[in-house]
């Protein structure tokens, strides 16, 4: 064929197609909200752009986007809407037929601190989740903007310093359905695996929409709860923040569950620490980018997993058994612990 | 419309698609062939996997293929053939049909190290390039062999322990042409640019097929030689290990033209040193991941642009007048100093 | 001989005893004595404890004494008194005996911010010092205690997070004068030098009451002021907090005069930047302990001293003509730089 | 008084006085000298400088003196001679008389390597010390000189990068003995202290010489055997160079027993590993100067004391129950575990 430089290539509907270009936010309830949003600002060093109603919006520092992180005051921590933004306005619309194939309802959404409308549906688990396209940049007021024209937002210096979201761990009843899901009906890639007995289990499931290692990870809720969190990540730019995130955190009395350690699995090196509302959160770095486009995805069987970390402190057992929503009649002392640092 | 989950979505031809997915091979061009070897494998970690005829074929402990750094027996320092990889077979036929319809003469050439066939061309101001799917992933020996399961080689602790090769950055008589190239040939985004004189004069731009920052930089030529480099970079997990880089290279009477330091443009932290060979090598990390589907080129005037340098020493003059093959009579002194080390 | 343990041994006049533990305040003159207070405390993460008339006093998180900096307001920029702690009440003694049998004045002063009587006196050169051995631990308050019992004061993760003192820089108008009187009279240890002319002329010297590389430097003064200072050294625990300075300082409009970079001469990795007052800071880690009690100064020629730069950019001609009070008529532009962070 | 500069200064009798410099040289016994140097040499990246029957000579880059680690084939693993080198000749004789007075047997030793006669003789607990203070600093062959005059040894960019040996854990079948032999006969200072029921029972003594926190720490022997090692330490410069340690001995199959971790006595910052004899080696670094003449021990109960962790993963029970040589019948299989890494 013949054709002028410019003109789009003609695609062939079998070609891999990247219609989720990354995870836009994440909506993280807490029954504390006063403390939650101090942990956030002060510790971590996100920045709190705006407030309506019961929720707060926070960015990280390199995040493109106004606001990645909603806060939302409720009865008990847990998770709420995780927002996917797409490539495109036609990948938007592709997405939503998938979804509505799929068989499972989804409703149009507002517009929401610099975001367009979104469609919200849930995962099989009942996770809560939507996609949408439209998204102004931020623009950072003088007193926060950057002396670096390409960085969204001053690099303040505050605390652990987070420079963007990461990804999202979701406890679920059944990982299968939901990595079949993520793979099938939004294109997602899976990465690694989690099988027990000879593979025929499937433990867990890490799965990303880019070269990004992953952004969203399955793991199975043996308390059959549904729509559970594990913990949501944070990126920080190098180990080295991981260390000073574990001395800021134990000078202030945030309980760190576990790390700084690496993980196998994702080679991630990772710090877990509690916020204030009780959810789990992970200071994440390195790992690694997969750039290859027929990755095979790395299954993990008992023995390889292991305690799932390469080298640092084993994980402890809350790591399995903790979740948010807390499935337990009490939360456990560490998830009610208060950090003693002052809000103001 | 309704469809069954699993059933490819409909493309539409003005989708934006990803057709190469990375940066997969560099091929480096040198005079002294062992001394070159000895640097990439003995001072920056890199192994050597491959040897036939002119050339040595190496990898970084990350990358999956087997390699991804050819080094050649050449009378002058310079750049070889540059290989993208494709995101799949039917992305390798679109974009061999883009290039000779951009009028461009390409060929295929035979399959080597674990690639399949490649087809080469020249982009406008005639450095070779290739793009190619095939790729057989790195099996390591048993001595390379890593604890790991998802790492394909072994982290050794060898030097500077290069992970993968990151980007090249090429000299051009026409830098929007090879631009625009890239841009609708190829479909590679564009990310930031320095354009002088209120913009009309197009001093340099970088580009990206991924969420990469950039994996190609095109710098004009001021000599007007044609197809010469300017750097190849290699990247590295963090900012620690640059200046690790720097300690090694000083020790080893390797010639530091510029670094530690960090760059306005991209964000990221490099060292330049020069390989025996005298072509100029960046040791990188740090920079961003451009998330955003619709980010907008930064575009930086003379003003904003400075030396290029966010904070540390100044580039020199070389950094702007020496490239390889070098234009000059003769070498640079700093090209031609060999380093000391002992290549056994 | 036989003797009792626990008896002290018998001493010989003849052996050398540390008189002088480490240096224990440093007096900075500022004309902006609020905008460089900010600067300590919110950029570098100092702690103001204490005010009184004209002067505000600080300290580092790791700093075991109440107070190691006081800044205070004057016309000119400049070095105030510089207070070394003995080792003993004998050791006071013994060197105020040293410095009046050396023919130099000296008065002595009140007790100040948890110090007690201090001997003051100045150099040959006319920089005013002190010595003192009463000092009260820091105290610090409930919402400054640190979780760890060895820590005198919480690590807060504000800015750049100084952790101590660790040495000055003075310009001398005949160093072998000075140097001589460090050793002689206060017993201090002389650690590197340079020396141009072959020896013949001594342009710095470097000396430590301690294992401790160096807590004080004499350069040469070329415009032959007297007094003055060349800048004073601040310690952070690792080379990645001086890059996070680099950053912090960069995003604060704080003018970088030199570094992140690695001086050849005490390989200390350092970042100079003026503060508000016109003062130039080291950022310093890195560096050696001196463990030998038999080490031999090490001597550098013009040709081996080079720039003083082991790798990174090269010293800025600044580094060598500008010094605090200045002597030109009017200060740099560079000093009369304003940082834009807000004090408040 | 009057008394001319450069005279000594009186010294009364009641002056603390350093007498013991530093730790100069560990001996270490191991039941594999081939993989035991190899471990030493290729992974942690020390230099072997000599060998003479039983035993091989390393140094670490940074140490002045030609030796500092000796390696000796022994039937099983544990600790040889501990050496210390003395401030001056008077100290040496001084120390030797305070050694015999206190009642304890000694000999001299003929010179070793570089380093002249030294005192033999044993701790309370049987540990066999010595001390000396002839020491020629070491001359590196031309292919191991630094290009930084100051530093004593090239730095190689090999494994881990060992800059020096730091300090010598030991059990002890009486801790308040062997701490106050060090304190009263040997004149080191006391720095921190876990004392349990009520401060009645002395579990474990930090002590140093210097102003490094501890350069010997003694730790009670539950198992009764007498002249025991917990660990030696090696320092290397910053957490990040504990980071990679950590990855390299993973991939070398070499056993991490904890770690990397930051304890709350002491602040270090850690990885434990076995070397392939059978003994502790801890690669350390952070930690703090003790500045302060009059440093008042910091005293930990058990609840302050708790894992002796500040955060990171627990110590794990073989951390509290494994020492060398082991009391019990078997080595633990941690311990008879063979790194995999080619010795060649």
């Amino acid at each position: 064929m013949t054709r002028q430089p410019g003109q789009p290539c003609p695609i062939e509907p079998s070609d891999p197609v990247q219609d989720i270009a990354h995870l836009g936010n994440i909506e993280l309830l807490t029954p504390r909200i006063d403390l939650t949003t101090a942990y956030f600002r002060d510790l971590l060093g996100m920045e709190v752009v705006h407030a309506a109603g019961p929720s707060v919006f926070l960015r990280g520092y390199g995040d493109y986007a106004a606001s990645t992180l909603k806060l939302t005051a409720a009865p008990r921590p847990g998770i709420g809407c995780i927002s996917w933004r797409t490539t495109s306005p036609a990948a938007l619309d592709r997405r939503v037929n998938a979804i509505e194939a799929a068989g499972r309802a989804g409703r149009w959404i507002d517009p929401e601190c610099g975001r367009g409308p979104s469609f919200r549906f849930r995962d099989p688990d009942g996770h809560v989740m939507a996609i949408y396209y439209e998204e102004a940049p931020y623009r950072a007021p003088e007193h926060l903007r950057s002396t670096l024209k390409n960085l969204p937002m001053r690099y303040t210096g505050r605390g652990v310093n987070v420079r963007r979201i990461d990804h999202v761990a979701l406890l679920s009843r059944d990982v299968a359905a939901d990595r079949r899901f993520m793979e099938e009906v939004l294109g997602f890639r899976l990465r690694e695996q989690v099988r027990f007995d000879r593979g025929a289990v499937e433990i867990g499931s890490w799965l990303s929409p880019s070269i990004l290692h992953h952004q969203v990870a399955y793991v199975v809720d043996t308390r059959r709860v549904g729509g559970r969190l594990h913990h949501i990540a944070l990126w920080v730019d190098n180990r080295e923040d991981v260390l000073r995130a574990a001395d800021i955190c134990s000078e202030h009395g945030v309980f760190i569950e576990a790390g700084p350690a690496k993980h196998n699995n994702s080679q991630g090196f990772y710090l877990y620490a509690y916020e204030p509302g009780g959810n789990r959160i992970e200071l994440y770095t390195g790992s690694f980018l997969v750039l290859a486009p027929d990755w095979r995805p790395v299954i993990w069987d008992e023995a390889e997993r292991g305690t799932g970390v390469y080298w640092g402190g084993a994980l402890p057992e809350s790591f399995l058994s903790y979740a948010t929503p807390d499935a337990a009649a009490a939360a456990p002392v560490d998830a009610a612990r208060v950090p003693v640092f002052d809000p103001s």
